[in-house]
């Protein structure tokens, strides 16, 4: 998985080859044949593997309650340094499914995936009394396009939009989403 | 640019070849090969082509002033049919830009040239006084990310998620853009 990133960043999808992805690898080259029959089927293994690998990144809750913990999230996606092109990767591959109905059943789950995480944070902050009786579905879609939009920025584009999409998502939130905290 | 775009959209970019692009063109093909060294100058041309059309179907100015235009815009960009799968050839040039400086150049001017409409005109309404005095440039930043992030997700996975962010992004705007029409 690691040759794998290493030679999507280095060759960008188009001249991805088994045999690069092998240059990068430091055991056996057959062994990549042996299991794949050609990138995309090792690209579709790739983008499972970092799905999960993500879910281990995020913090599956926070003791401070989800107010704390959307913000812990989008802090996450929003602001922390894009180690080694990862964005890049994963906007090449998702650009696959413009056109390659696999990549595109992986987005599609993936989105959902995501979109679900976030409505459930939603839900426990409605329960908790933190967040007003918005529709969990509808906020968790927007804050997830507006991260995606925001990544997919900063992989194909200069400027520091992270920052401004961050401050502009709390203010969305703030008057949208979080219950007063003064008394009105 | 036609034939580009209807030979980015058959094939993809890792598939597309100036030998692919002339099979979609009526004229001579080698036109195409004397106008162009690669696939990707030709695709470079073409992203200004596309860039220069957008503004000819957004209007430039609506009678009704701002507030109608910028619902217009989103209106257009969110809701419209995506015809020919025009998003995704766009996502897949973007996904260039993520190993491509030529293409990153280009996004980057694209995308500052959009924000900046969009600050243009959230000036204008704010002049109006249809508009609180929001920061222009955030404000723009904000939507023009959200819309990206609605693109990419309709191009590469299912989910209508177009009329919900439209939705929220209306929510946003009322409670942080729009003066409040009615006396308080």
């Amino acid at each position: 998985m690691a040759a794998t990133f290493q030679a999507l960043s280095r060759h960008g999808y188009a001249d991805l080859t088994i045999q690069r992805i092998g240059d990068e690898f430091e055991k056996s080259k057959s062994l990549l044949y042996h299991h794949y029959d050609g990138k995309d089927e090792l690209l579709l293994d790739f983008l499972e593997f970092m799905l999960d690998r993500f879910e281990e990144t995020v913090p599956p809750e926070d003791p401070d309650g989800a107010g704390d913990h959307l913000d812990t999230i989008l802090d996450h996606v929003l602001l922390e340094a894009d180690d080694g092109d990862f964005f890049g990767a994963m906007v090449e591959l998702r650009a696959q499914a413009a056109h390659d109905q696999a990549y595109r059943d992986h987005f599609t789950r993936s989105d959902a995936h995501h979109r679900e995480g976030l409505a459930d944070l939603i839900r426990s902050g409605i329960d908790e009394g933190v967040f007003r009786a918005v529709d969990p579905e509808a906020t968790a879609t927007f804050i997830h396009t507006a991260v995606l939009g925001s990544m997919v920025q900063r992989a194909t584009a200069e400027g520091p939009v992270g920052r401004t999409i961050r401050d502009e998502l709390d203010a969305y939130l703030r008057s949208e989403l979080l219950v007063e905290r003064s008394p009105e």
